[in-house]
């Protein structure tokens, strides 16, 4: 075995352990030859020392600075696309133009958050002047803006192994805040993650930025993130991940003698509702459309639709007749990691199991060359049955839908009312239909972060408006966004100057207004 | 024993119970003649569910239906000002004008929350439009905007009968933000609340709204504030008080099936930096302007400064004489109850028993007729023992001021660099110094969410820059403001509608723009 690799500590590396681990092409079972050791407690801490030492230097960059270094690891990021190529397909079974497309959302969210501090209008600047005369007593000179929150952690996602890792929308959107940000990589993508990682690493040097502005640890358990998360210098987490593992860092962090936000992106079964007119006018397309939606990356989008409610009746028989037989046609394709695969596995039998379930195809149990492959899986059930056992609601991470069937708007309201938190809920149907059914969006709107009107879910747009959040157990924290600009608000806290003269003041706030920014001066926007 | 009062739920009125209450007149010690029976387990939850069912409707009004609801008990409160004067003015011992003077603040808060949605632009409308032949994939229309989180708990502040109490700061903003609210009344003002708790139900009335919009819930210890935070249609907390009242809270909404965000205010020592200049220049000035600064209201203010930084050496040692002079003639007055008075004397007693703490006056323990008077007390210690007792960066609640001399700019540095999250931060010193320190003020940027120049922290301007907030444990959330326009955030979450044709979009996100809000637009503010 040659010499693992270790992890980054600002611009020096760790040290080698005994425990290095490797990765495993899904695809084919092979244990792939490069050895990653995972960070010592000693290095935990070094890592989180350095990012506390950063933090002061990095909250005085300017917008303009901070543009620079993000365009910096964005440059860098394309710059090594075909190695991403290569070892990202090796480690994660995912086909060639998802690894580029995925290099080109990374780099793209990264230019996105340099436009946004560049322009700088995010901090919500805001300006109350002094009235010196105000009776009975004088208004003083108070102007706030939003200030770093600090170190943040962010723990790589196993399904996104470039958009919501390394340098993907969490540490992006921290770096943009004024953040420094250690970053954990997932155990299923290490190579990934430290070709990226080098690129960061390199960026910080290039832009003369301190060297704790970034880490890279590595761990195969949980035991270095949860000592991440302890560390008193950490100010707030970012994670993508399961259920499980969310509720964990949430719990940890609260627990903490100074709790801590965790951003953690968890769990959502993004419901479907399908109006008559919809089934009635479109339901073959509305089927295929459901299929790619629920197979696209073999289920491993966080927005996959789970569960979809339909009227009971012919046209329902016919639109779970029509899905059933697309879906059991569909081919078997290797999910990220083995223990992606098993979770999969454990939580089709697991529902196959519920009474009342009725599984619409036999998925099988072949896991193919490399162990992991799956194959698409539909059930149905009765509405009344989804609504008395709350097991039918869990998330099943991969290509698996339940079909619901409804006795009327009334029971799909029943069951909307009903639901845990999610990411995204959808509605198809006719205009009347929709016009007709502002109860339902009035309680999706309760329930989800994005609401779909006569479109499927899966794929999530970056932009100012995407709200890629929702209530527990969506997410941790429902009063947030991880994708979009506006994700850069979970990384910043409001501060207040009073009675600051103008030199003493940050640009943001001075009179003259020297960045141009969109201010609100004396309660009108300016 | 007359009939006890019972808490407000909905429109009616609760059970007796024979655990009734009084509150008692901290001036006199006179036990006051109404009684209050705590919410049974089955009020707690009535309020919760009648909460639940108005959330939609809430949810659903414009913003000229709320601002008319939120000056309707704005009206409401200032018409009652003379009761509140006889009921308060008894209850908590506070003067006349403080009571005058908190009505007007109460109702301006109202009224300008009122403003506010009326206005409409608070919900940082997004739009990005389709662009349907973008290349390699269509463009959705997207459009976003801030949603009411839910059914809001507000505990009363014993500090702020009016103010952060039933129609207070919390109530006000989770209103505004379209919320239903269930107020924990205090249990040493039950009168105060239950007058305006009777304002607020007849507002709900008199606007038509469902009666769930607002309850209000007596209760003697923290049973029932218990039982309401881990009621699962509560979707978040208001609580301004103490720091283990506020923890307790945080740790139960944390350990909920579903947690929720806890805006807990607790606890702050609001330090003062005073360079050597303001001391040299204006050092008599400073000693006056800080009695009144921490004796104001017996010291029962969040931004009470309790740590005052000092240069040692001639002119420290006359600024301590001075100061301990001026707070030893000043006058000893009941504070707000014989628990607030308790813990202040446990306070002080503890502080004057740490080793290396010096007691610059006799604050003696004569309580007065009502078992409540405090007596300013003085303490001072050298930096490096400050640095080395954690204790002595403890909140006593109360006025008491702790100086402590330092050697020069660096153990200041020092200093700042270990204190806890605070709500404020003031720095004395002449232009040029302020200059010179702009690392005293980038570290005091991470401690504390508003920092002064030149003025004393007492007293919060209610405004849109204000922030009333800070890092744990001045507030269990560092990333909010209690105060201000921007206090109605913490009780909105985003919501995204992708999609949606004109006609089923909310009036802040259609394209003729009907509300006349300012908007971001294709990245543009429009």
């Amino acid at each position: 075995m040659t010499e693992p690799e270790t992890s980054i500590l600002g611009s020096t590396r760790g040290k080698n352990s005994g425990d290095a681990f490797c990765a495993t092409n899904p695809a084919t079972g092979e244990h792939l030859n490069t050895f990653y050791a995972p960070a010592s407690e000693a290095e935990t801490e070094r890592s989180a020392e350095l990012a506390e030492q950063a933090s002061l230097r990095l909250a005085a960059l300017s917008g303009s600075e901070k543009g620079k270094f993000l365009r910096a690891i964005a440059d860098g990021v394309d710059h090594i696309v075909e190695e991403l190529v290569s070892i990202m397909t090796a480690e994660t079974g995912l086909p060639e133009p998802r690894v580029r497309g995925e290099t080109g959302r990374t780099s793209g969210q990264l230019r996105m958050f340099a436009d946004l501090v560049e322009e700088g209008s995010w901090v919500d600047a805001r300006i109350d002047h002094a009235i010196p005369d105000r009776q009975p007593i004088p208004k003083p000179d108070i102007r706030s803006m939003l200030r770093p929150i600090g170190p943040v952690g962010v723990f790589c996602a196993s399904n996104f192994p470039l958009a919501f890792s390394v340098a993907g929308g969490d540490t992006a959107s921290a770096f943009a805040a004024g953040c420094p940000v250690i970053v954990k990589a997932h155990h299923a993508h290490p190579g990934t993650a430290l070709a990226v990682g080098k690129v960061v690493q390199a960026a910080v040097a290039s832009c003369g930025l301190p060297e704790g502005t970034f880490s890279l640890l590595y761990g195969g358990g949980r035991t270095v993130g949860q000592h991440l998360v302890r560390h008193p210098s950490l100010k707030a987490v970012g994670f993508t991940g399961s259920r499980s593992g969310g509720r964990a860092l949430f719990d940890l962090a609260a627990s903490r003698p100074e709790p801590i936000p965790v951003y953690a992106e968890m769990s959502s079964v993004n419901p479907i509702f399908l109006l008559p007119s919809a089934l009635a006018d479109r339901g073959e397309q509305i089927a295929e459309g459901l299929l790619g939606s629920a197979t696209l990356g073999v289920g491993q989008f966080c927005t996959n639709p789970g569960i979809v409610l339909h009227d009971k009746g012919e046209l329902g028989e016919k639109f779970k007749n029509d899905y059933a037989k697309l879906m059991g046609q569909s081919s078997a394709a290797p999910m990220l990691h083995s223990g992606i695969r098993d979770a999969y596995g454990q939580g089709v039998s697991s529902l196959s199991s519920r009474p009342q379930i009725e599984a619409l195809n036999d998925c099988g149990d072949d896991r193919g060359q490399g162990n992991c492959d799956a194959q698409a899986a539909v059930f149905a059930a009765d509405a009344a049955a989804f609504l008395s056992d709350e097991a039918l609601s869990e998330e099943i991470f991969g290509p698996s839908t339940l079909l619901v069937g409804c006795d009327g708007m009334d029971q799909m309201l029943e069951v909307a009312r009903n639901l845990e938190g999610q990411l995204t809920a959808t509605i198809f149907g006719s205009k009347e239909e929709i016009a007709a059914a502002e109860d339902l969006v009035a309680i999706l709107e309760t329930k989800a972060g994005r609401l779909l009107l006569n479109q499927f879910p899966t794929g999530v747009e970056v932009c100012q408006s995407i709200v890629h959040g929702g209530p527990y157990p969506a997410t941790a924290d429902g009063r947030s966004t991880s994708v979009g600009t506006a994700a850069i608000l979970r990384f910043a806290r409001p501060v207040c100057y009073q009675g600051f003269p103008d030199e003493h003041l940050p640009d943001e706030l001075r009179d003259n207004n020297p960045l141009g920014i969109n201010r609100l001066i004396d309660g009108d926007k300016a």
